[in-house]
């Protein structure tokens, strides 16, 4: 598998002085990573390698194709091996493929193939018109009844910095957080694409047979938009927080669907766009 | 056309109080942009409204569809009317559809149609292999031989900062700068996607005719990733800074195509990842 972490040679440079030094630096990785499903091509992605399998069921969860663990026979990354293919290309030896066989009976929707190709961002892709744009959620979260108290929530951000490993050498990758609603960091994924890290983190959760996370925070490192809503619903989780502003799209589905939208969660304050009924102040 | 920003309601907590106060909001608008070429829809990108046809004159080129704007023989906002289509749909009414006709013979790569869907930051949908990912530049930029004076760089965030518009109600957007090598800002873009802000300005530079944009900087408000280069290498500029990190994708195709990459340019400094030849310091 390749790093997450790449190493460059830089040359620092002052506006205000005649120094240039040249050292090394080192840089978040983004490698593109191919999804396989039954032996076809149906996703290509920029992603920081690393938890490639949570990334791949986290994608499998968003998109609708499957609902449970139970629903994924097996995936494997394919590190260098044949991986049943015709022949081992470089992106396989350099583990950049991941090979899924979905049980018996269930097949990606008709016609699926290459048209469900993403990037580190994109989560809206495969969709084939703007009707197509919202996937379902299978979980009521109107009827999740968690409370969250105000100086938790404020409390998440510095919590989900200390366990970002890569950020801190490289300034360069955005990261999602699983909470409990006390305030327990459960896990943290990082990836160059904010859409990629929240796959993670609900890839690990569906892996893990977690599914729905009710109770649950999901706390991301920079803005919130309407895809990021979307993969929250899609696995249950009643609150998302993010350290910058949602989008309009975000707000409206948020509101839609039953989801505690918070913003700008910085310096012990935030904004709450729906669900103010689970966040509770001191009294 | 739908508006650059939305109106929202939001709940302002703060931790450590008891306080809770509703307030009106702006938010980034984030919707859905459809773009069909002769008839079909070949991609769904999520943007904000504004500057449509920039952002899909910049699809175009970036994806190679296009290379000069004499490629586009006509381009419109369904703006609720029938744009030829045997109806017109709510994205229609809503201006959410961008309508391209290309010129006599030039047509979409065969099997494109329903495979280029994008999101707000997907510059790869549409690539069927990872082989696929690299979109040569028509452009030789090792030959652009424009020099540019780190203070002169140092001086260009400023600059876009003043000039982003929705930014400063939304703190939503991201924005990408065209500049001259004296710092002279040409055109800002701004939108919920970075992708989409640097389609948008070489869009705009390509309805202009003014490719290649020989001895150009692009800056970019956010990270570099390996799309926003390549993005930059397609419309033949020289120099793309960026104000936080560049993945490492980012910095090895800049250097292979001669690209010169200046990452976390703030504070009057800079790391340069390739190119440094074109960065004059002070003597």
């Amino acid at each position: 598998m390749a790093g997450r972490t790449a190493r460059a040679r830089v040359t620092r440079v002052r506006a205000d002085s005649s120094g240039a030094s040249e050292q090394a630096d080192v840089l978040a990785a983004e490698e593109p990573l191919g999804i396989r499903i039954d032996g076809q091509a149906v996703s290509l992605t920029m992603r920081t390698p690393g938890d490639d399998l949570d990334l791949a069921a986290g994608f499998l969860l968003s998109e609708g194709i499957v609902a449970s663990p139970a629903d994924i026979a097996s995936m494997r990354v394919c590190d260098g091996q044949r991986c049943g293919h015709d022949h081992a290309g470089p992106d396989e030896a350099m583990g950049n493929i991941v090979d899924i066989a979905l049980r018996p009976g269930l097949t990606v929707r008709p016609g699926l193939g290459r048209a469900f190709l993403t990037s580190s961002a994109c989560g809206v892709c495969g969709k084939a018109s703007i009707e197509d744009l919202h996937v379902p959620g299978r979980f009521d979260l109107f009827k999740d009844p968690v409370e969250v108290p105000a100086d938790v929530l404020a409390a998440l951000p510095d919590t989900l910095r200390r366990a970002q490993r890569v950020f801190e050498r490289t300034g360069g990758l955005h990261a999602a957080g699983l909470f409990s609603a006390a305030g327990e960091l459960l896990v943290v994924r990082e990836d160059v694409g904010r859409h990629n890290a929240v796959d993670k983190v609900i890839g690990w959760a569906l892996q893990a047979d977690l599914l729905p996370l009710g109770g649950r925070i999901i706390l991301v490192s920079g803005r919130a938009s309407f895809e990021l809503v979307q993969k929250a619903v899609v696995a249950g989780i009643p609150v998302l927080a993010a350290i910058s502003a949602p989008s309009s799209l975000a707000a409206r589905l948020a509101a839609d669907a039953g989801l505690t939208l918070v913003g700008f969660l910085r310096g012990g304050s935030m904004n709450v766009y729906s669900g103010i009924e689970r966040i509770s102040v001191l009294r």
